[in-house]
């Protein structure tokens, strides 16, 4: 168990964006609202999954809706509390730690905040290992835990909760046209879980994860270095192309920040197409025609510069982008899991998910 | 107190069709099931307002959804149980009585089915004395109480409460978008409430009202007389025209049924020309370009030879109907209710609401 800091914080941004492979919300609004608990001495405690208790109960907690529309539209900054106060009266019992649904993105900072605020603890680890679009792809889903009951909240205060749902789908689906009605990004606490199945189900260490590549980042910022190839050694990816971004097609569609970007080889990778096709996250990177990674791995997009992530809801004509590739956590490439988080999950049909490897 | 029979359920599908302007749901399938758990030997107590216990915890329940949704998209049957339990859990009490949230159309039939089966009582009385599309607009609302919390069925077994919500309005937004995701039409229970506050705001005996409509018209049908006039003289209503419709939009826009139609007078109208715009009840009846009857006022459009109303979902060209105005109860003409369900409520910001007199 501890407790983070201020640095841990802006580490946690930086590492989280990397891992949210586009999506997951901005973590900039999510930082800032984060270190202002920490300056209201509202201390953040970290359990890892060794030191959970099997009896706790815990609950994911996340954002809702698409990133593009949630750095407009500013939370109140409670939802959570509201969410998670409706949720223990439905159960009639104390939530006594949060866990992220996804550690990519603003998502990271949400147990963050919910947890300050209410005197919790949160889990180092999440459901995802990175960001995911849809509520029913975290770990916690796939290995048999049902979403519901489940709490979702808007800034103004509206408060539903969903008592029960035929299937996860269907929970993605009620949640989904909820936000769109509340105007486009909510904040749902759902899953409550014991201890026990957190143990089993979660990524574990992910928010540990992030803030070290974080920190790897803001090292080589100071030494002028370069992180991109120290994020791949770290994660043991592969840097497969440096490209400017040639077009960019991006639209809202059901709640969701959908569209396509072209890439045109820069530098070592003069000569070169890249392609990337995104539902709030990046989910297939083609070059030159081949498919070169595919959900569930990780496609990072990084500026080619600062190695920070780049994402889908700040895409722009002209950028220079890095792109990566990174393998996903193996609890995401197990058959139950490749039936809700693999290509064919995102209508990619034609696409097989083959491990991503060195070349 | 009585306990009501299947003639009564007979008389009551023709009484809440003319209630129900034109909506509330085709009464006829409601009229099936209830008439099933009549068979079940399920009784179906009738308690007026009178007889109410100012202690008693009531609840309104009603069909969400477009009328021409419901008569294709059938019920399961239990989703008012599923419903009723779910508020209960909330409040951590049972229900003792369901009251309409509309008399009009199979809404009528929906505290019967659902009291039935649960072995609890249907306060003779509801919340619009007719039927309105929206949630928001009936008077337990009007006078101050909220709808939520409330929960919402479909019949697949999914189950969303609706904690809280900043206002009606809200309530309306959410629950309608719920709906429209669970395929365009679900059952709600909401506005748990003591039996104090209904005797002051619901609209009394209306339950018996819309029998005693459905037994005049039953009974002239059997004499082969017009009911029409007998119609008229029960309510204090208005005969104003004959006509056939000559024109006729009907389309699905947020999940309701809304349009406009074009009568030609026929008869003792030959000559005249009318028009009502909808949506999933009559609104507005212009004649000859003037307006004659609009909302909170009855527009009923009856079979010009059995007297039986005609429904928004089975309008059709070359109906030919009766068009009757009848007034609405006074709770509905206070200028809070105007407020509410007035001609400006529908967007029909042109209209001045003028109570509808026999000319």
């Amino acid at each position: 168990m501890r407790y983070l800091t201020e640095a841990d914080i802006e580490a946690l941004e930086i590492g989280a964006a990397i891992l949210g492979t586009g999506g997951g919300g901005n973590p900039y609004i999510g930082k800032l609202r984060t270190l202002q608990e920490l300056r209201r001495e509202r201390p953040i405690r970290l359990i890892s999954l060794d030191e959970l208790s099997d009896d706790a109960l815990v609950a994911t907690i996340g954002g809702i809706g698409a990133p593009v529309i949630s750095v407009e539209k500013l939370e109140h900054g409670e939802e959570g509390c509201w969410a998670v106060r409706a949720l223990e009266e439905q159960l009639g019992r104390k939530i006594d730690a949060l866990v992220a649904a996804e550690i990519g993105g603003g998502n990271s900072m949400m147990p963050m905040i919910t947890a300050a605020q209410l005197g919790i603890g949160v889990v180092d680890g999440d459901g995802m290992g990175r960001a995911f679009p849809e509520m029913q792809m975290t770990t916690f889903s796939i290995y048999g835990h049902r979403s519901v009951p489940a709490a979702l909240a808007d800034e103004r205060g509206n408060v539903v909760l969903f008592k029960h749902t035929m299937t996860e789908e269907w929970f993605e689906k009620l949640a989904r046209a909820t936000t769109v009605a509340m105007g486009g990004s909510t904040v749902g606490v759902e899953a409550p879980m014991s201890g026990r199945y957190v143990k089993r189900a979660a990524v574990p260490g992910t928010v540990t994860q992030a803030i070290t590549l974080g920190n790897i980042v803001l090292q080589a910022n100071r030494k002028h270095a370069d992180p991109i190839p120290l994020i791949c050694s770290q994660e043991g990816g592969v840097h497969l192309m440096d490209g400017k971004i040639v077009d960019l097609k991006r639209h809202l569609r059901g709640g969701f920040s959908v569209g396509e970007i072209v890439l045109e080889g820069i530098q070592s990778s003069s000569g070169r197409r890249g392609s990337i096709v995104f539902q709030n996250e990046f989910l297939l990177l083609e070059l030159d025609g081949l498919v070169r990674v595919s959900v569930p791995d990780l496609v990072v997009l990084l500026d080619v510069d600062s190695g920070h992530a780049i994402t889908t809801d700040v895409l722009r004509y002209g950028q220079r982008v890095a792109v990566l590739g990174l393998p996903c956590h193996p609890l995401l490439r197990t058959p139950e899991a490749l039936k809700v988080v693999g290509p064919a999950a995102f209508q990619l049909h034609d696409v097989e998910f083959k491990p991503l490897r060195a070349t």
